[in-house]
């Protein structure tokens, strides 16, 4: 029988559903400080911050990790590697729910969101909504891969010009055209959005600077939903400060959790997302059916498993 | 010379843009009270709600109403029908704004904007957003129309099952299936949105009452952009009251303005939007373009106007 040890909570349905379709795994649903499932454990579903090289030792029966997030910055991949154990994640998971985020928070501030809730909390009837459209506007999309082109495919929808921004300048999907890193300056001026959705590389950190901001419109509508490491902080405190945009979306930060006493929190035009924008109800059923898929290829000695992560290379 | 009398203000810059292009013609930007202006206007550009027969009295060389809004409810149109003035209007121009509106609202509740913004408001940093996601939803369109279709597009470009629902059941634009008024109480079980854009007519008024909400799910969303008069009050009111659907995203209502001491302002899951989905920045100037292009067909004698009203049937 094959042993499955889940190192978090998973609701009754799904765990049902699992066990109707694969009546021959024994599922424990319990938490890495079970030695006994460890011991017996031949996969581990885990969110990765659990594992660690004593985890691995204690469970030597172990021969696949099915990670249920998408970094793997902590894991300890060299013993993973040595002991060639197999490895999947759930890539791509963010993706829908990253892109409803970015395009929640953008009509909101076009549609006079936050105004229409405030005047509701006043009870005060008002048509003073000074309501923008999206359409007809210029997005630029820093880092255009897999989230960034879902996001280019539904701003196209919404009539909006997509400029992808990424280090090779080559085209990618949804994208009206894609420049090079080292040509963004020229593009600015003409975007009513800028969107990074870039991971943290050493070519991004730190990508945009204060002289960046003074070229965007002043009416432009800054979104960081990558890495908070893309910007000093000093910085956008700074073209936030003198207006030089509108409005800044931030959902990472250099910092995180924001301190209390930020003052990003009470500043006009910057709006607070607490590095929630991939958060769904959707993500656990999400990564189970990725699960489901690879155990089904396991059971049956098949090959078509998704999301295989090389140890060795991190990704 | 031809004489225009726009009895609305307009944007210095909308100004010269029309000057420029037709240095013939004299504008003249006062109210319908301008006697004199009036006398002379062979053309009236007006939201409509300033003609009266009184105000055709007044203006013995009016060939042309260029009504800048949708509704002719209050137009003296059987005197217009006798005079045989020519009438347009800007019919389509709230496809765009009313759509971003809706789509705002309904990806500003799954994504959890209300939260993120009142967490902000406490500056409170905390990961309990609770999203869920638009994708994979079903969404039944009330009218699926010019503006129901457009909104059937975007929810389609979202991931959304469109279900319109009008009085013939035939086909429409952007929309999965399409059943008739009749057959609503089968489709609302599986509905996770039901959006009205319903005009009214003696068929939509009273059209929804209270077993329609019955039937919706305990997690629906239901968005009235059409009329007031689609669902009695109380019948709403009971409904949202004993939480039978978990939203209710008003844009208009029985009675407009909303009294401030309205029950609707304070209920848990109602978001009142002062009738502000069709509002926007571009309204004037997409407006102007429509007026621009009639202008040109008129000072030419061409005959491809835009938005032509037959005054006798209002429509």
């Amino acid at each position: 029988m094959t042993h499955v040890l889940f190192t978090f909570s998973v609701k009754e349905n799904l765990i049902s559903k699992l066990q109707t379709e694969f009546h021959d795994v024994e599922f424990t649903f319990s938490t890495i400080g079970d030695v006994i499932a460890l011991r017996k454990a031949e996969i581990i579903v885990s969110y990765g911050e659990d594992i660690s090289k004593e985890t691995l030792d204690l469970a030597p029966a172990l021969k696949w990790l099915m990670i249920a997030s998408a970094g793997l910055e902590k894991m300890p991949l060299i013993e993973i590697a040595e002991r060639n154990i197999f490895m999947t994640n759930v890539k791509g998971i963010h993706k829908t729910p990253m892109t409803e985020s970015v395009m929640a928070h953008l009509l909101a501030l076009k549609r006079a969101i936050p105004w229409i809730y405030s005047q509701q909390e006043k009870q005060e009837w008002s048509k003073r909504s000074g309501s923008t459209e999206l359409f007809g506007s210029t997005a630029i999309v820093l880092g255009p891969g897999a989230i960034g082109s879902e996001i280019g495919r539904l701003l196209q929808a919404f009539g909006v010009r997509t400029i992808g921004c990424n280090r090779s300048g080559n085209s990618a999907p949804h994208m009206n055209e894609v420049i090079p890193f080292d040509q963004l300056n020229k593009a600015l001026p003409e975007a009513d959005v800028i969107i990074s959705v870039l991971p943290s590389t050493h070519e991004t950190r730190g990508l945009l600077t204060y002289d960046h901001f003074e070229l965007m419109k002043e009416q432009a509508i800054f979104m960081n939903f990558g890495r908070g490491d893309l910007v000093k902080e000093k910085d956008l405190l700074k073209a936030i400060k003198e207006r030089q945009i509108a409005y800044a979306v931030l959902d990472v930060f250099e910092e995180e959790p924001l301190h209390e006493n930020h003052p990003f929190w009470k500043m006009e035009g910057v709006i607070i997302s607490p590095h929630v924008s991939s958060h769904s109800s959707e993500y656990v059923p999400r990564a189970l059916e990725i699960f489901a898929h690879n155990l089904r290829e396991w059971l049956n000695d098949g090959t078509s498993f998704q999301n295989v992560i090389d140890a060795e290379k991190g990704y």
